[in-house]
């Protein structure tokens, strides 16, 4: 099937997906409009993703249109953010046609519903190289209450989501690295697949000091919180939530292989003590897991501590684009 | 020399960009925030550009720094925002080093001051292909006021700014086509280094009736005006302002040439008769020349006629991403 031209491809396959977007005009024009906000203000992030690079040559269009909205709605999960629209950047090879397109753009009409937000605007290119994408996505939060990585303070507990590790052992099955585990199907989705956690995000306004989204790797991230604030932070390796199948897959060297492998897009954030109640409550309607895995202290940087706090060395604190 | 991290990129070389814009967060958060507006409202625009598509290979960062940039600030200046903001997605291959992304930051800061805007965010990854960037901006306009592609109406003049042709003249050069003339490096650097008309566009804010930017091409954007507003244009071959040096290049071709050619980045707008006074004062302050072109009727489409009215076939409609 042959590929149509960009602007049949925008008016017939994407204007769709920007329906419920009046600002979007229809994809029809040079810019789009945000509605105006009363006590609330525009949060933005944008991610770029690379075939061979964030995602595998043969990964289907499903998983990567996915992925690549999910990975931005992540980043504004972790400012407390609501996600409400997004600009898609599209640098088709060649070997890309109207099928592949169609596919792409139905799973975010999927992911649309399910994250209540849709498109209003972006660009579509041909490009010599591997498939590329950046999106750009706009969520609100009320005003001056965005999380900030900046606003860990000595004596909050630290606490992240669900469990880290998954993703970065399903890369590793892609690799061909590790051992051969039943869970292997459930590693690969999980890596393939981020799960932004969305709804938690929202309810954490107010209650946490500071968070982010775990991309990098739990160890890399909470520094990055640790770092902007000015603290220190302590991780107790055997509060690392992990889950059986990563433990059997990585053997002895699973939390620390866990605590520093990306793209596993939990939430790690820093909460005083005060806020337990609305915490537990806001994880529980969430329906998300909330581990406690250490403390902010005076000082800098972060460590993970072995039971009877030695601290683990650490050969490499999460993955580095370049 | 060698490239330094992701992080050590991000803090030492964008990070100095982003100083002026509180809402950047030093570029070290998830999202960056943007200020809440009264009366005003938000026009957002996303642009992509891939090395071997929209700039050659061996393009000097600081054009391919100052393009990126302008190709989005030129979108917003069509809808007569004035632009405030820019988040960046960089995919950079390896033989890019760090004296490279200095020199494109630094061209970039230089941007910043001439048009007053900020870098608030954004992405760097590696790619294994071609150098790609991703730009959105973000601008403001008054509320409701946003100039769009579909407020054409019958009776309408039809302008353009400057002049048209050069770019695409300068493109034809770089590829080898065309014929030797004295002003080559004038065509090439309007092909590299577009004007964004942001003063004047802010200007013709209740002045003109619908706008864009010439990207594509003078009839394919009037095409797309005409088409999102329904109504029909005619155009005046022989007003359509063409350089002498566009005119020795293409020789007897060059109206038709310069008229479907892309990348001028002159606005083309349409205004009511009474508009003229305002009209006049906005561009002679932006010091832009305005070229009357045409006239917008009842219909649908578009057509570029020669002295005596006959519609001149027009083999392609400007230049298609693919």
């Amino acid at each position: 099937m042959a590929r149509s031209g960009e602007f049949s491809v925008i008016r017939n396959i994407f204007a769709p997906l920007a329906v419920r977007a009046p600002g979007a005009l229809a994809l029809r024009d040079d810019a789009a409009l945000l509605p105006a906000l009363t006590g609330r203000e525009w949060a933005v992030t944008k991610d770029a993703l690379v075939e061979g690079v964030h995602f595998l040559k043969n990964d289907p269009a499903d998983l990567i249109a996915r992925k690549s909205l999910r990975v931005n709605l992540s980043d504004l999960a972790a400012k407390g953010a609501k996600p409400e629209f997004y600009l898609l950047a599209l640098s088709l090879p060649a070997w890309i046609d109207d099928a592949w397109i169609q596919t792409f753009a139905s799973c975010l009409a999927a992911d649309q519903d399910i994250f209540g937000v849709a498109l209003i605007g972006g660009d579509t290119t041909a490009t010599p190289g591997p498939l590329t994408l950046s999106i750009t996505a706009l969520g609100t939060v009320a005003e001056g209450k965005m999380i900030r990585r900046d606003g860990a303070r000595e004596g909050d507990i630290v606490f992240v989501t669900g469990s880290v590790g998954e993703a970065g052992a399903g890369l590793a099955l892609l690799k061909g690295e590790g051992r051969a585990v039943p869970e292997r199907d459930v590693l690969i989705a999980r890596y393939r697949l981020p799960e932004p956690r969305v709804v938690l995000g929202a309810r954490l306004v107010g209650l946490a000091h500071a968070c982010a989204d775990v991309s990098d790797g739990l160890i890399a991230d909470l520094g990055h919180i640790a770092d902007a604030s000015g603290v220190r932070m302590e991780i107790d390796a055997a509060r690392v939530p992990v889950s059986p199948a990563v433990k059997a897959f990585w053997g002895a060297d699973a939390i620390v292989r866990a605590a520093t492998s990306g793209d596993d897009y939990e939430l790690a954030f820093t909460a005083p003590q005060s806020a337990r109640a609305g915490r537990d409550s806001a994880a529980r309607e969430a329906g998300v897991a909330l581990s406690e895995i250490g403390r902010v202290t005076s000082g800098s940087g972060i460590v993970l501590l072995a039971e009877g706090s030695q601290p683990i060395p650490l050969a490499s604190w999460g993955f580095r684009h370049f």
